[in-house]
């Protein structure tokens, strides 16, 4: 019997499916897609890998097939701060496009496998094809936009509705319309600043009482985007 | 005897000045830029007033000339949040390619001078300029890692790394050259979450014992970038 998941997974795992269905890359001509087919590399990590150090430039733009890639953060007294790009997601538009070095370090998790595209051929695929251009900005934006959002409610909401908006923002990270559940740990909430495991536990549980999420498999699936939204923002 | 602020502000008031001192607009060719500032309109406003409410969509691109544009967002249960966009920056590009509703309302602070610039126009001027497009989606790429990061900053830097952490962004909001100091309040640097304003004002003083910022007419001013970066990021 096959797992539910790996059928998933195994869709995703060619490179010309993912770019035909994503909304970025379908609207490029057949030509560009089968150059950037060629270019991908898939790659397999049983354990976390260091994939890009903070400072230096990126050089890859992932698409998580299963997964995640962490952006991390070490402070010098010992802390540690990870935001997941998780299955089904882009990791990451941002520092493709941005000319600085990365402001923090990306890390695989366990049992990951990615597609990379090569930085410099995405590039060369999108800078000339107004639609594409728009259409990442627009993606690029409402990243930004959403995490603006967050900044303004630290002060304001409660935890509840902090949880229910890093939902929002952990999902609406570039994904294809072939996303399903979001895979994130308790532990990962916890880093963004919500506290322990335990608490991120029952404020999860408090989004499933009413509705708004469902748990399955370890996964969180957003059962109404619309209430999650109206729940986050206050 | 006129006051050097208000020489600054001559210089920034006029639409063609500024959009050929931006990064961005510099790159168009002359017929646009013209066009531009054909579109462009001055507004000022002695106190504040809502610019743009949630849910709905951003209708202009401005520039701050004087005062600044506060991203705002209310609790239920009265709380409020504001995110301030200052003399010299845009307000806000993420908007204006967004394709969905706002998620917190623009008002002008008080005493404030904008150039209000139309988004159609906008959009129309550079959909089709391969080197604006890039320019864009490199500033606002920069800022949703500059976001991303003080996300991940939250659990494991102290009060103070986080406050030079938060002068690196509002100071790199996609800002033209002749930026100088950030007009920011105490009040403002509090309500994203550092606290009451005698908090910050300490805060701010240890950045100026560290020759990090000075502080000149109410204004901070940035001495060294390169070592407000090294305080912010660990």
């Amino acid at each position: 019997m096959r797992h539910k998941k790996y059928e998933f997974e195994e869709i995703i795992l060619d490179p010309l499916n993912v770019l035909q269905s994503d909304d970025v890359f379908s609207l490029l001509p057949l030509d560009r897609i089968n150059q950037l087919t060629q270019a991908a590399r898939v790659e397999d990590y049983r354990t976390p890998i260091l994939l890009e150090s903070r400072g230096t430039f990126a050089e890859y733009l992932w698409f998580v097939v299963a997964g995640s890639v962490d952006l991390t953060l070490y402070s010098k007294e010992g802390g540690i701060a990870r935001l997941p790009i998780t299955q089904g997601h882009w990791a990451t538009w941002a520092a493709v496009f941005g000319s600085k070095p990365l402001e923090f370090d990306f890390w695989s998790a366990k049992s990951t496998t990615l597609i990379a595209f090569p930085k410099a051929e995405v590039i060369t695929a999108v800078h000339d094809q107004p639609k594409v251009m728009l259409k990442i900005l627009e993606q690029v934006s409402e990243n930004a936009t959403l995490l603006n959002t967050w900044i303004l409610t630290a002060t304001i909401l409660t935890a509840e509705q902090r949880l229910a908006h890093l939902l929002l923002i952990l999902s609406s990270r570039q994904h294809t319309s072939v996303t399903k559940g979001l895979k994130v740990t308790r532990e990962h909430l916890g880093m963004v600043g919500l506290g322990t495991r335990q608490r991120v536990s029952r404020l999860l549980g408090k989004l499933v009482q009413q509705g708004v999420i469902m748990i399955e498999n370890g996964q969180i699936v957003i059962s109404s985007r619309e209430r999650l939204e109206k729940l986050a923002l206050i």
